[in-house]
């Protein structure tokens, strides 16, 4: 008899739906998300509720970008067969944990949070931090509880949001004298973070200094004759830097013929390799890169209701094992349930 | 044709299932929904999510207490037909709005809120409070707009939870462009709050001051036996004080013949009424009113699957009208809906 039963690994993970993904979501986070969703069982959330902790202003903008991030996901190679695409917001059972597990969690404990401190310093918040910010750690730790998730992929300044789950995943499992919930795994991604291309250390489309995955050829061409190189390399004969060269940073992230990048590094340091020379070979690159994301992307654009099949598809995956988790732990929490 | 169209004001309210209801709920709140429930739309909520917040440790208990509570208001004469009693855990799109809210409130707009304040000390919370504890008043605010109510009884020291609510109500309104929800009407209570038998200024099970209304013959008999009078009161010809005398504050609550009491009034004060008689009048009194109630409340304590039948009857009427107002609310902020 075979069994039906998923032992591969689960991994939570998902995008805050703020704007279209860029080449650095490319790098840091959907180039692994591609290679692991075979072996390991995949949800991917739309995390629209999360994005509105501050952007309460704009729900405009965290609607739209819903299916343009789904788009993206199936763009570079997501197999909604493999990995569930799901909506946040359409999985009440997040909300409903995220309320219990805020009983669990003192006001100070937030505050203390580093991730939620140097957050809070960034937006400007100070004394007018919303409630809903204060407490999207909790939030996350519903999410990743909620799916029952081994796996969380984040980024190194993110550790102290896996801490906080897991201490909430002890604390709940030690009320009820079982692990009911299971603690987390920060998977820290082995690649650095990709710079804009005006060398500023984190791309991003507010700043605009992203490439996103849907450019066109010409925004890529202009973005790269645009790029940081190296400001005292005047000359072709001069020879140049490659620490903080931004072209260099990204042919060692996009480019597979490594010998071919170090006897560009080896030229350009010497002199004799210009920056028009140098930026045509990482277009070409980036050119290749892009070319079938965004005309798969452009494909599934034009069928958004086989995109929101997609999704419901997904998120209906999603309900069914969130739903299960509230349940199972509402009853060892010896909550009430009508029947 | 007749219209179904239900035009009478809304009113939510409920209790927090942490302990059967006593006397005081009675002449506080209990006796006035019986009275409004015709010329209302009335939604009983057993708040057992916001139970938690101060309950986390004790989950048990909320749970059992929803039944009990249930069967107090049904012992009461609260009609299941007239009024929808229903569970607020099993209302989702409470817990959902609660997130969205709290989005729109800051963290320092609840530390100023003084009904928190003063239940932090109460609790000794102080610089532990559970964040859930801290957001109960937005979780109240999400409660009352998504039932569209537009009367909330509360006691006086509550008005500044409506205040908070009606600040939500304003900032998404003035954000959507239209009076989606609807501010709601503090109703204070005209009758002063019960004291426990023991004189203490608030009935409480938790104090042992209080008479439940499943209370025993005896358990009553007992209760006025023990209660307070006037300590300088020794013999029967003595004149006594009427003011903080319970016996007296209970006679006023709860004996209907005015007439009757001023006379009680009288002699007292001038002597040659004891407290032994005195007594015995008001235990006449309580048992008259508690008899019925507790023989309602046997009858349908041994039918609990009824009981559940009531419960979920009335949480799948709560459960289309929240709906239906969070559904309302995401589409007119723009919120992304699976379609």
């Amino acid at each position: 008899m075979s069994s039906s039963i998923d032992t591969r690994p689960v991994i939570l993970t998902g995008d805050r739906t703020t704007g279209p993904l860029h080449l650095g979501h490319y790098v840091g986070s959907l180039k692994s998300r591609v290679a692991l969703q075979h072996s390991h069982r995949q949800f991917l959330l739309l995390a629209d509720t999360q994005a509105l902790t501050d952007n309460a202003h704009d729900p405009e903008k965290v609607r739209r970008n819903v299916l343009e991030v789904a788009l993206d996901y199936l763009a570079v190679g997501i197999d909604p067969v493999e990995t569930a695409i799901c909506v946040q917001s359409a999985l009440p059972a997040l909300a409903e944990l995220t309320l219990l597990y805020m009983n669990f969690v003192t006001v100070g404990r937030l505050e203390r949070n580093p991730t939620i401190k140097t957050e809070i310093q960034l937006r400007g918040f100070e004394r007018d931090i919303p409630a809903g910010f204060l407490c999207y750690p909790v939030a996350q730790a519903a999410d990743i509880t909620t799916f029952k998730a081994t796996v969380v992929p984040v980024g190194e300044d993110q550790a102290p949001l896996i801490e906080q789950t897991n201490e909430i995943v002890r604390r709940l499992n030690r009320q009820v004298g079982r692990d009911i919930l299971v603690e987390a795994e920060a998977m820290v991604p082995t690649v650095g973070r990709l710079p804009g291309v005006d060398g500023k250390a984190k791309m991003s489309k507010s700043q605009g200094n992203a490439i996103p995955l849907s450019a066109s050829p010409d925004h890529i061409r202009d973005a790269v004759r645009r790029m940081y190189t190296d400001p005292d390399h005047i000359r072709v004969s001069d020879p140049g830097r490659i620490e903080g060269n931004v072209v260099f940073t990204y042919l060692d992230a996009f480019c597979d013929d490594r010998q071919f990048v170090d006897e560009l590094k080896a030229r350009y340091r010497q002199g004799g390799l210009g920056d028009v020379t140098l930026k045509r070979h990482l277009d070409g690159i980036l050119q290749a890169l892009l070319a079938p994301i965004r005309e798969r992307r452009a494909r599934f654009a034009s069928e958004p209701d086989y995109v929101m099949g997609i999704l419901w598809e997904g998120t209906l995956k999603a309900r069914a094992r969130t739903e299960a988790t509230l349940a199972e732990l509402r009853a060892a929490l010896g909550l009430f349930t009508l029947t």
